[in-house]
């Protein structure tokens, strides 16, 4: 890593003034790290622009002398991207966490990057304007990076996941030009699609500071049912089962394997025994929409399919407390995870169906592998993480579990799958690139980085 | 032009079989020309590949040879796209037209590029399955064009346009090698999105041979309704009144002014004066569900929107006879414009909150340019095909429109539009480009073409 020139910290200060430029080894460590697995690489310097101005005037320092900058959002990503691995000096946006318009009588907002995704769709909601992409780290995590990683959540799988929603953005170039991709159209077919290349694009093509999205009525009533199945496999066929009956979920097969609801509830301090020990996994199925008696129509049709499979009582849930009592094991198992030190959290997604055949493989790659996996995430849409818990076993007692992911993949591939759902590559997935996608992929991939970014400047290593 | 060499004719024939050659001239003629206004080029040689491998096979002896190829599907484009511009030889993908796998369970359907759409539509829904993009041309243009173009149509407005829907494709890239841009899921964030950057590429990037499509429930119930305006510009608002009140049609601002009735009009033989000749505009809005109930609620609202404006008397369709009735009209607009010479088809877009404006601008450069536009399209969207008429003028007394194009597509811009919503660009709007995007823009896109095309081989002289 070579050491950044005194005189190229001075323009910086320059160009956006010294108090949005940070030496300070102290304060630099906050970003050596994002909520990854992987390894904390100190930056040298970080810059905190307020406005695109101001980040376009920080990529023409860049540029002019081939320094390395890796752009950071909420800090919440799972891959790493956020970490400035090849050193180099890292951009955090937080400054740029405007609403610059809500357009309600076109259903459109204009905002900055580093808006908190909640915090935008609260203020939307209280408008009746609803934006559903709702990764869990939505509390956290910023608008900007869920562009970047293309994120989904629980409501994908009825409104689908944010490449869906972003109708514009304005991008700073790795030379500083400033550009916007598209039109705050919903319709455009005027030439390659550059908003959705930058969609998922994980901050390797350009700097996003202005997202425009598509917003839809905000619905009015939902409803909330909990299944706990005496099998994880059958919990999986339920899903199918409810989308052949003609229902669209706003949230389903929010699944959790035993071991994921033991541990949330560990977590939570709650008595296990309560869930009953016949209970191998829970099933969250929330319907939303804008009159109820079509919901309780629905719930009703739901009870009749979940009636086929061997499924305890089902609870129910109508009030905001109740849900929240329904959702509260599930949205805890990635802090329950947290506790205990992680071997590697996998985002694989297959097509809906082939649920059942994963977890099989995955039962047996935990005997022939001997470890513990916590799986939850997104049955509806087929998107299943996989967290294979490391605990107080030493680097050395795990290494041949590489060989579990390889296989592991390889089975996801098999299922018509991929490697990530909606975490994204990042540092931390892109050695299993190669295994998933075909050299002509990657080489197009990289062709296209190398036209937006001719000196690899942005994030660089990431990806692939 | 250069001429195609004996050998390598002789190379396609070897390849593909003699029988999926054409090179007799009387045949040629055909695929000269699609449905637009581009000046028509035979080309030297067509070839009929009828698997992907005879598709590679073609690309290899293309690239090896530097010879220009354009590819067409169903010859419906509005924009030149599937016209040899370049010379060289055309693709006629006709024989790759089958289903390949209806997958039920998952919602996915595999299809070959050359079916064509109703058909696909015909055939899912008598399984209960729903791909909704509905192109006006969907009775003859094929999926695979849908794709390349991004097609829209009138559902877009509620369910969104072909990119939407795509989930994996097929590609032979121009070296003859073949991919799948993607996987078959419904959350992806593994790498840049090749999928998306193929869809609306115009046969630019690669050649699709496979189409994996999501698909849903299909509705099991529409209701139609006809609006007749006194002004063009009311009719646009109550499109936005109607969305604003919380209701999202399946189709609306189904928008057809004056001309554009009357032109319909006489096209069916109907009479003018049976419109009624206050009218001045008419809206088509149809609200689709599982729920008949839900849906006469619904009617009862846009009633109730559309009774602020000065309508005349709402007809209302529930039977297909009705319903096919009502859209006679708006389905022959095109036909109708094509008994005449048109100097220009636009397929702007705008915010559809902005369409009033639009409609009033393109109001005034009727009088200073002393033309006839007729407007029709998707006011849902702010989609609205403008068709200036030539009629029995000559090519040198309509010279001066050429000015009347770039005040409009400046005041598009103005907007927040742009120059195409659902058409693409092809060679009839490529001049264009520079007026609506920036140069860093155009630079990307043509750096994206090199890196799946380095030798320029694929539709040349297409978009930009």
């Amino acid at each position: 890593m070579k050491k950044l020139d005194a005189s190229i910290i001075i323009a910086f200060k320059n160009a956006i003034g010294e108090e949005n430029v940070i030496i300070d080894h102290d304060k630099l460590i906050f970003y050596a790290t994002d909520h990854s697995i992987a390894q904390a690489v100190v930056p040298q310097l970080v810059v905190l622009p307020s406005t695109t101005e101001m980040v376009s005037e920080i990529m023409k320092i860049c540029y002019a002398n081939e320094v390395p900058i890796t752009v950071r959002a909420g800090g919440s990503g799972l891959v790493g991207g956020a970490v400035p691995t090849h050193g180099g000096i890292v951009m955090d946006i937080k400054k740029m966490d405007k609403i610059l318009q809500i357009d309600e009588a076109n259903f459109q907002v204009t905002v900055e990057p580093a808006m908190i995704t909640e915090v935008l769709q609260n203020t939307l909601k209280s408008r009746g304007l609803y934006y559903p992409p709702d990764p869990s780290s939505r509390g956290t995590s910023f608008i900007g990076g869920n562009v970047a990683t293309n994120a989904g959540g629980p409501r994908a799988v009825k409104y689908g996941v944010v490449r869906e929603y972003v109708l514009n953005l304005e991008v700073v170039l790795p030379d500083g030009r400033i550009i916007w991709t598209g039109a705050n159209t919903l319709k455009n077919s005027t030439g390659y699609s550059l908003t959705q290349l930058m969609i998922g694009s994980e901050g390797t093509l350009g700097i996003i500071t202005k997202i425009v999205l598509k917003l839809i009525p905000h619905p009015t009533h939902d409803l909330l049912l909990l299944a706990p199945f005496m099998s994880v496999k059958d919990a999986s066929k339920a899903v199918s089962a409810i989308f052949k009956a003609g229902i669209t979920p706003s949230a389903i097969g929010e699944l959790m394997d035993r071991k994921a609801i033991d541990w949330a509830a560990d977590y939570l301090e709650l008595d296990r025994m309560d869930i009953g020990d016949t209970i191998k996994a829970q099933l969250l199925i929330e319907v939303d929409g804008f009159e109820i008696d079509q919901l309780q129509k629905e719930c009703e049709k739901i009870y009749e399919v979940l009636s086929q499979f061997e499924v305890d009582e089902i609870l129910f849930a109508d009030s905001a407390a109740q849900k929240n009592e329904l959702w509260k094991l599930r949205r805890n198992i990635a802090n329950a995870v947290k506790v205990h030190k992680t071997y590697k959290k996998e985002d694989t997604v297959v097509p809906r169906d082939h649920m059942p055949q994963l977890l099989e493989a995955i039962e047996q790659l935990e005997i022939k592998y001997g470890f513990d996996a916590i799986c939850f995430g997104h049955a509806g849409d087929g998107n299943l993480h996989i967290n294979i818990v490391q605990g107080d076993r030493t680097d050395e007692e795990v290494k041949h579990w590489h060989q579990a992911l390889v296989d592991l993949l390889l089975t996801v591939k098999k299922l018509g799958g991929t490697l990530s759902g909606e975490h994204g590559i990042g540092i931390v997935q892109k050695e299993f690139m190669p295994l998933m996608l075909d050299r002509a992929n990657l080489e197009l991939m990289k062709g296209i980085k190398s036209v937006f970014d001719p000196k690899n400047i942005l994030n660089p290593e990431k990806i692939f």
